[in-house]
């Protein structure tokens, strides 16, 4: 079965929204063994949206449609829908009883824009949107089956969830498509290529290897795709099983992990916690790491010494130090990581001192300059980086760099005991 | 002058990676007045590949390409495109140079794999790729120009900064096209529309006006079209004031501001300064202020207080009252909130305690429940709420919740006192 996502929207367009649903249905369609061909972006514009969605009903067994039904004069899609279908627009009692119950619950007047809502196209099946007052429109013709949706993320998952993928699990969908992704680091992606050459060239046909770059890291992703689900399980599980074999060092996760996760994960096999002293990154390490469920088991706490005072009074680094060599050096990453390990009690730190931009470089010290250090039980060490880059990618560039320095260090600490 | 952009990469499809890169490219082409018509993302797939470059080339004046230019197998655009345009590749020293010389910057030997990406296409136009080895190129064949790139974001912004925008700039574009948003809070998108309806009504056929919803917050965006560029700034202008007398107290900012910036901006002009005393939020707050160009001028820093005793220890919130009310109550908020501001030294805060999830909540208290609390010169307050979403979403409406709750008390703070 092939799929299609139209996005209609001129704030993808423009360049206002970053389209993240599309992403969403990808990933959730692969594992009903629906594959995405092609996903088209077109304006709130009548004659667009007429176009797009004869192409895909060309090219494709269903199309997801995405935008457009806000209660609003320039979402235009449902009338258009209501032409290309040839039908009109009916009343839908219980959608408005929705409606109005939802907006009660957010102590909001109903009004006509709203209860216009309850007006939905005459030869569609409706479908229930739980989360907000656009409902979804299901349409069959010529064996392609559309769905239309709301643009806002969590209104399209409600209903993608609880109306869509029921109802396509029932059409017997035979295809499998298997993902599995090997997060690596350390290693350029070119460098991968030659190392891992051999390998590449022994995959069987019906496994595709790609590779992901990203500054830092590669994720190499295999795809198996065929009919006999387990038979492609068991080939990838074979297939990473000996790549695992020829770049050990460089893998430290799988399919949605990230280093907070890899980090956890030895943090807890350890029985260790750790804490975050950040002042360039302003939050940004002590954010990634919490954004994973459970990290409250390893993680204690972090402070964000923005200014000196804070560096001072809560981290315990000697102002007369900070004034000496200054905020942005080795020494005061290092009294923040040993600092941050006494003042918050746990086992591994990582401190962050530097200049993200794009003010407060010098000569010596440029935009860019970091220094990083960690702290184990074992003691401290530090690294001078300089990032040439905007401040957005200063900051996660210094992120990921401490993060994985931390993964070093507890990895190293762990094989020097043992 | 109308732009097509086509993203190549099974990654967008199988939804692994968002493409972000086009909400980069229409902004900039906005900005150049060039609108973009349609963004198509195809599989690393040769006839799928040619078939979006035909559609393309019919429909628009320009077509960027991105994606699918690494050095690895799977990457196939830099053969489809000789396909396309009926060429074959030749080796630029050049660039070969170029590649050499980056990467022994990296400190990574060249092979074979690098080697070949001096080999370009005979018939194109070679851009070079300051910030990587994927040369662009720029083809153009019956009135469309056709440039393609590498999909790594930072590659692409280079190559569209330093080598498309001068060439596009040369073409003498008439079009002008304008966009305004503003940014508001606390009126949901229906009732917005109700008392924007008469003002909407009256806006001159050139001048569009759409609603973007998210979850607390209603953008709204006025786009101009045409070619007399001061004519439609002036009258895009004339709105947005007018806009701003119907409603003035859900007006936040502009543009690109968010949350912080505004409060930044507040803070500033009070010579006020602020700190953050995150539990549930885990950094977020921080992170989301210090991402803010300047946020040092009045943004001092933060505790991250995920364990109860980095609460008591580094904040001062008795343990006793922790054991006795519980973490996530009002009377913890509070002291976290007043705690912050005597250690922290500053003006105001803001304190976030609550139950993220999808873990550690109960009858009494489910995730999703969140105190916040807001401290200022005139002392604290707080307020419980109850978000019913996942850790992401949980985190993210607390921080934006958090945020607005502060702009609100320095507004009153500073009404009060004049």
């Amino acid at each position: 079965m092939k799929a299609e996502i139209i996005t209609i929207g001129d704030e993808i367009l423009i360049g206002q929204t970053v389209d993240t649903n599309s992403a969403w249905m990808g990933q959730q369609l692969n594992l009903l063994g629906i594959e995405v061909y092609q996903v088209t972006s077109v304006h709130d514009d009548r004659k667009h949206i007429l176009k797009a969605l004869a192409e895909a009903e060309q090219n494709s067994d269903l199309v997801l449609i995405t935008g457009g039904l806000g209660p609003t004069k320039d979402d235009i899609t449902k009338k258009t829908l209501c032409e290309y279908f040839n039908t009109k627009l009916v009343f839908h009692p219980e959608v408005l009883e929705h409606v109005r119950s939802l907006l009660s619950t957010r102590n909001v007047v109903i009004n006509k824009l709203n209860q216009d809502q309850a007006l939905l196209p005459e030869n569609c099946t409706v479908l229930h949107n739980s989360a907000g007052t656009a409902s979804g429109m299901w349409f069959e013709r010529n064996n392609t089956i559309f769905v239309s949706m709301p643009g806002v993320p969590f209104e399209m998952e409600a209903i993608m969830t609880e109306e869509v993928f029921p109802r396509l699990k029932k059409l017997g969908i035979t295809q499998s498509i298997v993902h599995k992704t090997v997060l690596t680091i350390g290693i350029p992606e070119s460098m991968l290529a030659e190392r891992l050459e051999r390998w590449e060239d022994s995959l069987p046909e019906f496994v595709k290897l790609a590779y992901l770059p990203s500054p830092m890291m590669v994720k190499l992703r295999l795809s198996g795709y065929g009919t006999d689900d387990a038979a492609i399980k068991a080939e990838i599980d074979k297939q990473v099983k000996e790549l695992l074999t020829i770049i050990p060092e460089a893998v430290y996760g799988f399919d949605n992990d990230n280093m907070g996760i890899a980090l956890g994960r030895m943090l807890m096999a350890e029985g260790k916690t750790m804490a975050t002293a950040e002042s360039c990154t302003g939050g940004s390490i002590a954010q990634f790491i919490t954004s994973n469920p459970g990290s409250s088991a390893y993680f204690k706490g972090g402070v964000v010494a923005y200014s000196n005072e804070i560096k001072s009074n809560l981290l315990g680094v000697p102002s007369e130090l900070i004034k000496t060599v200054g905020a942005v050096s080795q020494e005061v990453a290092e009294a923040m990581a040993l600092g941050a390990q006494k003042v918050l009690g746990v086992h591994y730190t990582v401190a962050t001192t530097g200049i993200a931009g794009p003010d407060g470089g010098t000569d010596g010290k440029p935009v860019g300059t970091v220094w990083i250090a960690v702290a184990g039980p074992a003691g401290v060490s530090s690294k001078k980086y300089i990032f040439k880059h905007n401040r957005e990618r200063n900051i996660i560039r210094t992120t990921h760099t401490a993060l994985n320095m931390l993964r070093v260090l507890i990895n190293t600490e762990k094989s020097s005991k043992s």
